[in-house]
């Protein structure tokens, strides 16, 4: 058996011997390039980061290590990051060590709670979040560590003992967020018999909460827990923590990353859409008037949330988990019916829609998980975000993590002017 | 007279203009390339964004618009981000205007300053700086107005009332935290017949202070108020902002960047290096005893802190402005007498040590700019990042109105796992 903390070890080993050949083999060979469109177009298309937690290919969607959706949805939480930190999943013995260490760092110490509640009543919930991991930042292991002096080689080590506090911590802070910010304000105890995600459905204390609530939660936080190191969020907080600053700004950062409406609201846009669906046609719409409804959002210019994705060629499978699951355990829910029924026409109809422009007229991850959410009982969009941000923090740790083992330095790219860009590339202006 | 609002519309109308003209010459010209050692390395040296606040070229430093360090340097806060925002100085009428419209913003709510009390005793004060904005994030004008839909061109119109928000409210903030922090906790009340930088002096009440330190922070909050768009923390800023997260969450997530130890902490260690030599040699030390120092310091593996940027090929003129006004007031300083010797010993020392592997030998802003706050009686080296943030911030709002305000999308690259990398590039593992 081996410990998260070993497991990273020998993990950093292997990567660090990959990059060793890769490096001997050739350290100048072209990997990308940027042209004009991409210095003012976000750097769209441009191969610029090493990223070895997860992968995202085109047709076969996301991959954790050597593992696609399929082989991981069935999984907790805590192996999620388990994997995504150590390329492998933990034997049963080394989950139990790793689960047992998270219960013992579970604690919230009282003063975020008295910061929370200071806050004007209807602060955005994601914003509590953020806000929450920040002001533990005097918390930070790493911090009080680099000061004293520490070898860049063990940089790594005390990241991970503030990754493991702040996910610890997650459940109960955005529990706890959840029943101030919607609830009584009253919280609900942290029960150490529990695991991570069964933790974060007992503390919500959502009612009529049934077993299948509990597992719908768990396959959420696992299939958000990571994607690339390119997307807004992930992003932000490796950029933040390759400055040194430790994983308390490095997550806040990125949390606030997620709250943008491009990044983390889309599967609260879906589920307004269905609701719309629902109130206009019901859940018994037939596919020709449905097929006609998405025809004529088509035509008044606006989009079908949820479908078409920047990288993905093909359903994405974080779709069809949560699709698997509709079909097992509310089958019946009229949400879950309608956006069943959306995945029916929609694709067709963007396949011929305007001669085929569309580059992926398929599903993704958010076209269903809200509709999911909303059927158990969780009806507070704006806090769907929130559950976001807790399953993809576990991303945002390993990412950083692994980053610092591998002695990756400071991200600094090159930023011109429009002047620049006249004057070294020959274009002369008008 | 023009107000910066109509400022920033018709700077947006050229720099759109000039952008047209360059996609129309290529928008596919390729501008450079990604290598195998930048993907691991931080994109250093990749040309990647456009950024026209402002630029740093390596023999004449940093440009605002049009102006080098020499031109702006006498100038106030407000007058900089004037000319960040619009590419121009404003008029005798637009600056009142504005220093105006700034001091009836200023007011703190209340609630900022019950979170702010309610953290542990021993918080960073940078770390205060970035939860006191996030915790205002409730009061964006741009979620309001986005949330009820809004075109994209005027996005950038609510984005300059968050900005003139946040900037207004900053020397009251910076001033609570410094008093909360390091004083009894009372407030000083903000007087509108000041101007932005003066009422920061005024409001931190630091005993004795006279007209120099007024300057003397005048000075620093103009020299840096931005410096391109790659670095950590407006990069942060840019990408956080990118998904539309208003810019409470983006200056949040960018001050976070800022706290980091290898990007905003540099001044504090090269004050402590310099305060080293006063204990140990006295600022009488001779240019004989002074060169031996810091040849000790060199054999032991240590780096001269403040000397050296990754940059610049030139003596850092922010450096010189600084030096300036040391000469011109306070050049029986200790730490500015000896900050001026080292400034005479260590580029000579650096171009010829180890065969002059040293790319530039010669001093950055940071190798000044503490001794001169700590002679004026700022000795809380733990503050000085937060009078950093404090100017960056002008930065981040300058450079993400005008990224809104020409329609930039999403910054979203792509990463690679070393498998890719080694299936991608015919790189065999050994």
């Amino acid at each position: 058996m081996s410990s998260i903390k070993e497991g990273i070890h020998d993990h950093l080993i292997e990567l660090q011997e990959e990059i060793d050949c890769i490096f001997t083999a050739g350290r100048n060979t072209k990997v990308s390039e940027v042209n004009i469109g991409q210095i003012y177009g976000g750097m769209r298309g441009v191969v610029a980061l090493a990223c070895n937690t997860s992968y995202v290919d085109p047709y076969s969607g996301l991959h954790i290590g050597d593992y696609t959706t399929d082989n991981f949805s069935h999984k907790l939480p805590e192996e999620i990051f388990f994997l995504l930190s150590t390329g492998k999943f933990p034997e049963a013995e080394s989950l139990a060590e790793f689960q047992n260490d998270l219960n013992q760092r579970a604690q919230v110490p009282q003063y975020v709670w008295d910061v929370l509640r200071n806050l004007p009543r209807d602060t955005h919930p994601m914003t509590m979040l953020s806000l929450g991991i920040l002001s533990m930042e005097n918390e930070s292991v790493f911090k009080r560590e680099y000061q004293k002096g520490i070898e860049k080689r063990n940089y790594w080590k005390y990241t991970l003992e503030d990754a493991l506090n702040i996910l610890a911590k997650l459940p109960s802070l955005a529990a706890g967020i959840y029943r101030i910010r919607f609830g009584n304000g009253v919280l609900i105890a942290h029960d150490s018999k529990l695991d991570w995600s069964g933790n974060l459905v007992h503390m919500l204390g959502i009612p009529d909460g049934d077993k299948s609530f509990a597992d719908l939660m768990r396959l959420y936080l696992v299939l958000h827990c990571d994607h690339e190191g390119g997307n807004v969020s992930a992003f932000t907080s490796r950029v933040v923590n390759s400055a040194l600053s430790d994983l308390y700004y490095a997550v806040s950062a990125g949390l606030n990353g997620l709250a943008g409406p491009l990044h983390g609201l889309a599967n609260q846009e879906c589920l307004q859409f269905i609701l719309k669906i629902d109130e206009q046609l019901s859940d018994q719409v037939s596919e020709e008037e449905l097929k006609a409804y998405v025809l004529d959002v088509l035509d008044s210019g606006k989009v079908i949330p949820g479908y078409g994705h920047a990288v993905l060629r093909v359903t994405d499978p974080r779709f069809t988990a949560f699709m698997k699951f509709g079909e097992e355990n509310c089958s019946n829910s009229s949400c879950f019916k309608i956006a069943k029924k959306l995945f029916s026409v929609v694709p067709d109809i963007l396949k011929n829609y305007k001669e085929g422009k569309i580059a992926n007229p398929y599903p993704n991850v958010d076209a269903m998980s809200g509709s999911l959410l909303h059927h158990f009982g969780l009806k507070q969009f704006d806090y769907y975000t929130v559950l976001f941000g807790v399953s993809r923090v576990m991303g945002f740790c390993a990412q950083n993590i692994l980053a610092q083992g591998l002695g990756q330095p400071i991200i600094r790219p090159k930023s011109v002017t429009n002047k620049w860009v006249l004057e070294n590339l020959a274009v002369k202006k008008k």
